[in-house]
């Protein structure tokens, strides 16, 4: 009973209750203990469904286009129960007093659901101001270009500009330089929905991952542009003088297909092909297994024996485990066998999409960075047409039996590696849950649609925002804080031994709306607080070191000076004394202010030459001509040592923001780089140049301590009337209004 | 494959090697992988069975008290197979070429069991330097003290102090204030081996748990006598009119009971009792239950469904949940509905054990602290007697039917405890596993025999080592870093609703030397060390920001200076020319010396009342008098700046130490403070002073870095004539030999 939608999901400040929409006085259980309840009010908005439980602060949101079913329970004594769940593995049962509510309540939620792909909520989603409707252009030239195609092996291919030949494909493909655009349409008339072998992923050691549907063959028909169109694929890759066709469908149902007119190759026309079936059951299978989690989840107090039967007999882990075992085998083919593959399932849509994204990311580092993992998405889902529409079910028109969690079977299967390597994914497990969240949302216009032309007749790109803007928007939520890009892991090859023992149950996943079943406590979240923590107080150390190898200096040449200036003993209240300042032998330096209000004495002559000689035995660090070239005031240094909180409050943090959110696992906490407290997503300010900080680095900041750092320099600056960083202040005073009277 | 038993087993410099055991070109097959094997050597010393890989540097040391059975399998083509399993769930399979070399070994391995316990390892035992012969006195009193007992219901009884009611009881037992000797003896001749009901947790709200044996009640039978002991019990507490009895077997295993003359407590002769069954299963069952368990983890490529269904079936889950359930059930019993709770089972000295030390953990915070740990294996495994002998087996003449994993099992449910509330406890997973593990090694003298009277007799304290004195001499290493001693959790009873759900599998323990499953990255060691850096940073920066105001003074009092002194420049050579410093207005500040060459001109006035006015819009935090007194040299100051790592080498750890000892997930790095690199345990030194820290607290140093800094120190202590703090740099000298000559 959380407020977790409230950021990630269509949250503005702008939220219209729809008329009469709010039933009070309803009661929700807490699905593990049901002698807890929760007494609360549901609000229903154009966008949400919000439940508010005024005592504990407490706020469910719920977009409309997140929810999956609104079901009307038997009416029992305490009112009338209405279940809802969401595509997102939220369930909440409402118990309402009055029956009339209840059925109300139920028939709009039912409602609600978009008619048609105009209707989605991309197209009413208001973002945050710092979101623009702008779509960082993925071309799918650039990845090819990246992975150095076209070459002499391999080509691009405009046959299907206007999507003539295969409409699910992308306007540009790419196949082997010996092809002629005769064996191009041969073989797309020859694959089921025109969806021919192209290029998708080429290894640097010269072999490749082309991608395609099964053939048109039945029992014995043959087409000879594919064949040949294999052949040349076959050629690109001398490493080997056979390749791989992989069938991603378990035998049975490849033999089914036959009697279709459709099946698999047949050796005997092929030549020089290693034939191998990697049996992924279908989306019925999957959708099946998913259901039996969901069940298995929302068992209410099952026995160990009833809970782990549940999850056994869904077989989801071995859906997942097969997946996974056939994106190892492919890679194994690529990285050891040196051998081209070329894959397919059915229509080339779904398991495919799986097994080729997956091998890429086990055999490409790049994909395992943020920036790279949204190009594969981009390349392997969208751009070769994934259902995405169909298989969410996107519209109300949507048919229930095209519905299959293939999307989330990938992104699981993705967190399973990141599990295995917790230190080779630059982004974390929350980017994972949300690309899988927002695959649903219909929030961006990202997932709309069920391929390229889709989305291009509908106009994501020109009415809607991207989600890829949100994600860079927000990167440092969804960066992996074990990430180590150097390791062996991050930087090669992945080729895992896949153990039963191996794969786990997601329970932040599955699970994640069930707190009384997790942790009391995030460790991943911890550990991005201390590497804050640590990052903070690095940055200060060098800042602080700096400033101490320039008072030495000052001290030193203080000393060494021959000619020296007679101050008289200032008084307490401070009038300032000012003299000429010597700068003998001094070309960089800026004069001295020690002080605004005692400014004379001492000025300082750095001469590099005498820098080594100061400490024969110990090199210093860090020592640059170019360091030295502010050195600030007295007051300036004080406010250096203010502004960083050496002790962050860390674990031992309070329950609730000072704002009166309540943290739970899902909310980020963040600290106040400078008064060490924690705050929600809402207090905290992000981009706050620190004067402590020595890298002059953003810094989150909360927005008392924002305040209170931007007046104070302010205040600071109007009173040293000798500055020597006079552009860098400017910068920091120019978001100010800064008072010139305020000199105190 | 890997050097795991290094440094908790018995490992010190003098191995003696067995003659002639020594087994060349011994095979080892990695139990995930067929293909892969490693070739080595096998040594047999007087402690060890050690097995060396000399190319992947990796030696695998089994202690003999720990390994479970060895058994020669059917020869094959490439040899004799010998399998060693030990009792910490490592299991190794040898392929010895030559058949002889077998036999001999595997007669050997039989052998090496101690026939008695006076063979135990605990006597042969030579423990590091650090370790000494010392037993932290454990006095039960001590504890009771802490519960506030004796106090006005309970008093101190020592009719037991000849172990003549109870040969199994400590000597002394608590009983309430109004029993008689004639209750107790009466008692005690009712009750299973004399174990009579005496106290074992005391609850500040005045609610108590007491612990007994069953009543040799048959079908009929009563005493008067017990009845007596329940009713003084029951009045010990003014909150409840009655009191629980807990028998913590299934009811059908009590009813068997009656028929050998023993049972349960009839409730029509005890008055005012509501009496419960928690049922959890005996010995042989989770013998049973365990051998299941290692089952599934040594099936070799198992698929998901056998897996998952080997260890459901297994019900190793399900014993687990049963006694977490019960031990909720008593907590809830004690603090929710303030009732005395009276436990047994049949001896009272397995299930009851466990279920008085879990209900103890979860009601009391002390206990989760790693002292108070102790103090509950003290009292309730150890003073009331579980037999370790013999359900661990540590000799060749334990009955194999009498062991059985019940303190494991214990064990267990505390990581499970740790899982859900995992800021709640002191101490780390590491702990658990190596308190199991200490169980079975005989290495300490603690878990030896099956009661206090058997240690007595065996002389354990004056003849052996403590574990809690390895312990508390490593307790960096087994400290939780996510534990918050304020929070919540930490600070009051934990009453966890436990679903199915909740509970996991200890991949950790019973996969721990299954590398390959594992991931490649042990998280709770990045925490770790993430703490630890920020810690040396925290500190660093403290330091730094002293100097700093300390150099401000400095510079601010210079020119204040009204009486000046003329310096000449001064020679690269560095001739010294001393002036007598002036000390006007200066009580508690020592002569500053700026630098050993140049001293002179500028000395530090320091007038308190000047602080507060350097900067006025600005506090500065931590300025005290105190802080001033021992403003270093420049030299000093360089010292102190290269004396800390601002970097660490983080996770882009090597994966071998200098020593080429490979880091795996059970290897603890250690950072040097200094140079920032990663150590293992024999190449860090841990006491270092490090002058770059404002704290003056002992860090971890790697050997290099200890030396150099050891010498740095006294050749900067001997270059400088005028030291401001003589004493402290005494100190620190005085480890090192002083070359006086050496001034450089």
């Amino acid at each position: 009973m959380v407020a977790y939608f409230w950021f990630n999901f269509g949250y503005n400040n702008e939220i219209r209750i729809l008329d009469d929409a709010k039933v009070q006085n309803v009661r929700v259980v807490d699905r593990f203990n049901n002698r807890q309840h929760i007494i609360g009010t549901i609000f229903l908005t154009d966008k949400h469904l919000i439940f508010v439980d005024p005592e504990g602060k407490r706020e469910t949101w719920i977009l409309h286009s997140l929810i999956l079913s609104a079901d009307k329970l038997p009416t029992t004594q305490q009112g009338c129960p209405l279940r809802v769940r969401t595509k997102h593995f939220f369930s909440i049962e409402f118990i309402i007093p009055k029956e009339r509510d209840c059925v109300e309540l139920h028939a709009t939620l039912n409602q609600l659901k978009a008619e048609s792909h105009e209707k989605l909520y991309c197209y009413l989603y208001q973002a945050p101001n710092y979101l623009e409707k702008i779509w960082d252009p993925f071309l799918l030239a650039t990845e090819y270009m990246r992975m150095g195609v076209p070459n002499r092996d391999w080509k691009v291919e405009d046959s299907n500009s206007n999507f003539d030949m295969c409409d699910t494909y992308p306007p540009i493909i790419y196949v082997p330089m010996s092809t002629t655009k005769q064996m191009l349409i041969g073989s797309s008339k020859f694959r089921s929905r025109g969806r021919l072998p192209v290029l998708t992923y080429l290894h640097p050691n010269g072999a490749s991952i082309t991608r395609c549907s099964q053939p048109l063959s039945g029992f014995s028909a043959r087409c000879l542009e594919d064949e040949q169109l294999l052949q040349s694929i076959l050629k690109t890759n001398s490493h080997s003088s056979t390749m791989y066709i992989i069938d991603t469908r378990p035998r049975i149902n490849a033999v089914a297909n036959r009697a279709a007119g459709k099946g698999y190759e047949n050796e005997d026309y092929y030549s020089n092909i290693q034939f191998k079936f990697c049996p992924i059951e279908n989306i019925h299978v999957m959708r099946g297994s998913l259901q039996k989690v969901l069940d298995a989840c929302e068992m209410k107090n099952p026995s160990m024996n009833q809970y782990l039967n549940a999850l056994d007999s869904s077989s989801w882990l071995q859906h997942i485990k097969a997946v996974l075992d056939a994106a190892i085998f492919i890679a194994r083919a690529i990285d050891i066998e040196k051998k081209n593959v070329l894959v397919h399932c059915s229509d080339g849509w779904d398991r495919t999409a799986q097994c080729c994204s997956l091998s890429s990311l086990l055999l490409c580092p790049y994909y395992r960075s943020i920036h790279g993992f949204r190009m594969l998405i981009e390349k392997e889902w969208l751009s070769f047409g994934h259902k995405f529409s169909d298989r969410c079910g996107h519209t109300r028109t949507s048919d229930n039996k095209e519905q299959s969690p293939v999307f989330l079977q990938f992104v699981e299967v993705v967190w399973q590696l990141t599990q295995i390597y917790p230190t080779a994914f630059e982004f974390n497990e929350r980017f994972l849950i949300s690309l899988h969240d927002h695959s649903h949302s219909c929030q961006y216009g990202n997932f709309v649609g069920n391929c390229e032309k889709d989305r291009l007749d509908l106009g994501v790109k020109e009415r809607t925002y991207s989600y890829w803007n949100y994600i860079l928007q927000n990167v440092n939520d969804f960066k992996n804080p074990l990430f180590r890009p150097q390791s062996t892991y991050a930087s090669e090859v992945l080729l895992p031994t896949i153990h039963s023992q191996t794969l786990k149950f997601w329970m932040n996943m599955y699970h994640r709306f069930d707190g009384s079943i997790l942790p009391k406590e995030n460790i991943p979240n911890t550990l991005t607080h201390l590497i804050d923590h640590t990052a903070a107080l690095n940055d200060h150390a060098r800042l602080l070191e700096k400033r101490i190898r320039e008072l030495r200096t000052i001290l030193e040449n203080a000393n060494e000076q021959t000619n020296h200036s007679t101050t008289s003993l200032p008084e307490q209240d401070g009038s300032s004394s000012e003299t000429e300042p010597s700068q003998t032998a001094n070309k960089n330096l800026p004069p001295l202010s020690l002080s605004s209000d005692v400014e004379s004495g001492i000025n300082s002559d750095y001469s590099p030459s005498d820098r080594t000689s100061v400490s024969p035995p110990l090199n210093l660090q860090h020592q640059s001509s170019g360091e030295i070239d502010d050195i600030p005031t007295i007051e300036r240094i004080a406010f250096e040592l203010n502004s960083i909180a050496l002790d962050w409050r860390s674990y031992q943090a309070p329950l609730h923001c000072t704002c009166s959110l309540p943290f739970d696992s899902a909310q980020r906490k963040y600290n106040c780089w400078r008064c060490g407290e924690n705050f929600c997503i809402r207090c905290i300010e992000h981009g706050v140049r620190l004067p402590g900080l020595y890298s002059n680095s953003l810094a989150p900041v909360c927005k008392t301590c924002a305040r209170s750092i931007k007046s104070s320099l302010s205040m600071f600056e109007n009173s040293t009337p000798n500055k020597s960083n006079d552009q860098k202040q400017a910068e920091m005073k120019s978001s100010l209004s800064i008072n010139d009277e305020n000199k105190i």
